[in-house]
């Protein structure tokens, strides 16, 4: 299209918070499980569709996020938050299962080197071994989403090629995963990418619940989330703080934050159901549970109509000068 | 517009390199007139449509720029990019035209209370003041671009009416202003209030040469590039190292990065004409020259397709485990 226009997207839009597992996870400071708690339930207050509360890695690989099950029984659930836990393996799920989870977030990537490095297998062994996870949840009732990696670039490969991306998808949703989220692991997305790939995945799996998940390591996330929102994307992860990276792309920032994309969709009158004030405050708190400032710069200058006092002598400047 | 679609703006872009002139100003270090020659030179080199390279302000008010003369008659013009310097009065506009400038860039606010804090004149004194300016700038044969400040959102007042903007820009266009840039001065605008701006002053002043002056103030800066261009904006300020603010909104970071806007506008293929390479050596450079890191997350995280290797493990694991 070529006309001067500004497309709209929906209305209402969905926000998963991933601060809690995505985030965390990569701190350097493991965060008491006291402390994770009082940040969920913060997040809980503020009126998100989902929260993805923890990951059932093994303690190991994460020794962040060993107190999964502490965090998913003890966490104060709100009713209309949609609970979920990241599950990397058929170990994870057995544990996740047990805590009641109200979706489960599985997790592959795109790029063959990236799903060795971060999961220690092939990416066909991935596919078998989500195919079964993907069941074994569905037996105990719960929805599996599938987080896609890399879809937009990997970080050792370079591009990533869209019809793959999008093969891969069709299997998983085939296999019966609720939903697929498409990942830029490490801010590699620009925005007309990031559209066609939406529109091309709605268009090939209309059925399929459309999730995108996006960095901002090179100042794009927003722009990222304009053009995925005017595609016709309807859910968007975020992490408070613009929390996260990733281990193997150094001078990779964080996910999108939270608070600037509810900022912007408020401004732009959609709804996200969440309310930015108790956001700004649960950010607010980040300094003190992770023990380094995320420099949240909405949190810094506040919403956009949050005003200023003129400076003292402009009044007695004008009134002097007779031009007030 | 509803239906999901991605609009694509023009093919050619030109970027007006802001940051000697709206950088340097607001920096708490002055930078020696040799290092700001250095850095001119280094952007001149670059590719960019236009360069400010200083601000005829008075010492007193800027200490940073008040070698303005120096700059402009030492720094060596390079053909093809015009050299503009801002002039916020008629004092200044004397000193200005005596430096041979390419073009002009005078300055008013289009909210009052803003004028008169930035300024120290009512908006009706600025108009005056800018028409006779135009007038004299005719004369010696350069043309004078305006820059509205605060046309999103003043710190002080708020939302700003955009029947107001568009009625100070059709006045200005008729006063012979050779173009207009819209500001958002704090960083306030959001992508659809953007776009419709910049739409509708293309429907009013098709004639008038439009420019875009966007922050990132609350991480927009990018969405907001991208829904201007959307909108058929073709001519987008931006400052290296995202250098500059707004002294009279604390907490304001500083306009949109080049780099970053040069980086998205290539992934999508948009022509800048700018070389991203030297630009971000220009950018390596700013540490040196004022004494702080302005965090360019570009030039930390590098090009899209700047690749990783893969761990070393990664090769023996996989061969180990019969599977590569």
């Amino acid at each position: 299209m070529n006309a001067a226009a500004f497309v709209r997207g929906a209305a209402h839009v969905e926000i998963n918070e991933v601060a809690p597992r995505d985030g965390l996870q990569i701190e350097p400071l493991v965060v008491p499980t006291e402390a994770k708690l009082g940040f969920v339930d913060a997040l809980s207050a503020c009126g998100f569709a989902r929260i993805e509360a923890t990951s059932f890695t093994s303690a190991r690989a994460i020794p962040a996020l060993a107190d999964a099950e502490a965090v998913m029984h003890r966490m104060q659930r709100v009713p209309g938050v949609r609970y979920t836990a990241l599950v990397p393996n058929l170990r994870g799920l057995e544990r996740a299962l047990s805590c009641a989870p109200d979706e489960l977030n599985l997790v592959m990537s795109a790029s063959e080197t990236h799903n060795r490095a971060n999961l220690r297998m092939t990416r066909a062994q991935s596919l078998a071994q989500l195919e079964a996870m993907i069941a074994e949840a569905g037996k105990a009732g719960v929805p599996a989403n599938v987080s896609l990696s890399t879809v937009f670039g990997c970080p050792f490969e370079g591009e990533v090629d869209d019809a793959e991306v999008l093969a891969l998808a069709q299997r998983l949703a085939e296999a019966g995963a609720a939903g697929i989220t498409l990942c830029d692991t490490t801010g590699m997305a620009y925005p007309d990418q990031v559209a066609h790939l939406c529109m091309a995945f709605q268009a090939r799996l209309p059925a399929a619940a459309l999730t995108i998940h996006l960095h901002n390591t090179r100042g794009m996330g927003l722009a990222n989330a304009l053009a995925a929102w005017q595609a016709g994307v309807t859910r968007f992860d975020a992490a408070a703080g613009g929390l996260g990276g990733c281990p193997y792309a150094p001078g990779a920032s964080g996910n999108v934050s939270t608070e600037e994309l509810v900022h912007m969709f408020a401004a732009m009158g959609v709804e996200t159901g969440v309310d930015l004030g108790r956001l700004l405050q649960a950010v607010a708190g980040l300094p003190d549970m992770i023990g380094r400032d995320p420099g949240s710069q909405l949190l810094r200058a506040g919403p956009r109509l949050r005003t200023h006092r003129p400076p003292d002598w402009l009044a007695a400047h004008f009134a002097a000068a007779g031009a007030a």
